[in-house]
């Protein structure tokens, strides 16, 4: 039996953190070690420039998320790992499925009606600041996994709606046309770890509240210094239900280290000594990613070698799914 | 200094009659022929997606077109006659003008007005039966255009909106990223010869009263025959004003046959011997044109390959208009 296609896609939109990697990119890459799924993992550039109209953070952003990935093991040979932007089938399929997608639907999208929303607040024209982009990328989305006949999309649940709108243009499509898409199921990874940043909240590029992955040693230590804590003192027992040090902490040890730091809590152990041993205790485990980050990140021909080869592997499936799909709407050559 | 581009696209729903033929092909290839412009000319097949979703229509009117004017005699080496759909780079820039186009620009778009509109009226939903397509093809009309620097968009009136939503999408898009696209200027032809159909309103597919350029003799006949006129007696003296048969002589006549025509509808023409006679004018003048209609019709290969010279014509053009768009957006190689 072929294995099941899992698809995942990473807006292009910044650069990675802890919280990427420990709720994604960690499991995802050992996933992926693993060889149970048929994965393909892309570089959502294209969605970028709906939130970004930056060209060098668009471009630095690629740069970085795809050295970050290799940087981690990513085997881009077991798994295709590509640019969306490298295979210019996907707007083509996306137009096509505009033409079926009923504009109702995406009035009923979640981000559209949180920036109606917003601006009405605000007192604004409902649609104030509001892109095509933005109401819109549901479709970009649905062509991203369509394309591939993905079954398994993994998501967090803010992103469950956009998995049944890509069904539901699969199955306006199908019935229109005849059978051409696979219906996607959205996976949702409840258990997934959501990482708190700095201030306490989760951790989020839009936050700022960020620490990324990949600071030099000097400057991961200065953020994790950064961390929110309380006021109590060294000798003081500490509670680790609300802490953001020990939450991290846990994100990135075994169930000893774990134990032991929650001894420490108990026993009063100062927030400066708990931040020195949890900036130690990640640095051992990212330094040798790091370097090869970096080294990886100053090369640009190896990148873009890597990227290539992935765009070739996606588009020797995209090529003929589009073809299959301008066939079923009466785009051929003629005969 | 270079020639103006000007660009025509045909949106491939139906079949070529009459009111096409007069209005807008015939004097398009007459220009053509002049070689005053770098004439672009397409078959819309993106867009027709839009109107139908019926595969061998979609296909059998963009064979029908594609053999008109190649019959009709346009000359594929001085102008650019391509299908749409084999020049992909328009969706993509397709995704990225919808990037830059804000949502207001098209809640105003008169086609999109129109069916909220009737929706209301009927006591339904605003946007019941209105699909993307329906709304956002005024950013994939800007693709088309812009992709090729058009400085000059033949259209009727109500397309102007159009042109204007293209020029606002160009400058918003040249404010963001730099000056990157020629900002397009409606042409809009106010002598159009506007024919009329079998019913006297204006000929048009919508309406199911046309008369199709191309049918065999006897079905033409049977089809003049059917235009509508008022009860006159052989004998009775007849207004050329109200006539849609004067009218489409007009259309086909020269000065002198038309001064003779007027003489005869005042001198009592019975209704019959007028229709004779306009079917005589207009199949003497289109005769020659069916034959090779017919010949190319059925030959898919000659088709196949004037289109195919076409898009690779179009595509030396859009390929390096995108490279540009894409780098200045920030998708390009890593180096």
């Amino acid at each position: 039996m072929a294995k099941q296609r899992v698809l995942t896609g990473i807006t292009t939109t910044g650069t990675p953190h802890l919280g990427n990697y420990v709720g994604a990119i960690r499991p995802a890459i050992a996933e992926s070690q693993r060889g149970e799924f048929d994965a393909f993992f892309f570089l959502a550039d294209y969605h970028a420039l709906i939130k970004s109209h930056e060209p060098n953070k668009v471009h630095q952003s690629s740069r970085e998320i795809a050295a970050t990935w290799l940087a981690l093991g990513l085997d881009t040979d077991t798994t295709t790992f590509y640019r969306q932007s490298d295979v210019p089938e996907i707007t083509e399929l996306s137009w096509i499925l505009t033409c079926v997608c009923a504009k109702g639907l995406m009035n009923r999208s979640h981000a559209y009606k949180a920036a109606v929303q917003a601006n009405e607040q605000n007192g604004d024209d409902p649609d104030f600041g509001v892109t095509m982009g933005l109401f819109s990328y549901p479709i970009l989305m649905a062509a991203d996994i369509l394309m591939f006949n993905a079954s398994k999309v993994p998501v967090g649940r803010d992103q469950i709606q956009h998995i049944e709108m890509a069904r539901d243009m699969a199955q306006r499509f199908n019935h229109l046309y005849g059978e051409t898409f696979v219906l996607p199921q959205a996976e949702v990874g409840d258990d997934v770890a959501v990482l708190s940043g700095l201030d306490g909240r989760k951790m989020s590029k839009s936050y700022g509240n960020t620490i990324p992955l990949f600071l030099p040693e000097k400057k991961l230590q200065k953020h994790i210094n950064k961390i929110k804590t309380n006021l109590l003192e060294p000798g003081d027992p500490k509670d680790t239900a609300d802490s953001t040090v020990f939450e991290i902490w846990q994100a990135f040890a075994t169930p000893e280290q774990t134990a032991e730091m929650r001894q420490k809590f108990a026993d009063g152990i100062a927030w400066g000594q708990a931040k020195k041993e949890l900036f130690g205790l990640i640095n051992e485990q990212i330094a040798p990613a790091r370097e090869r980050y970096i080294a990886i990140l100053e090369d640009g021909q190896f990148l873009e070698a890597e990227l290539k080869k992935g765009a070739e592997k996606a588009r020797a499936h995209a090529a003929p799914m589009l073809d299959k799909v301008r066939k079923a709407v009466g785009l051929s050559a003629f005969k």
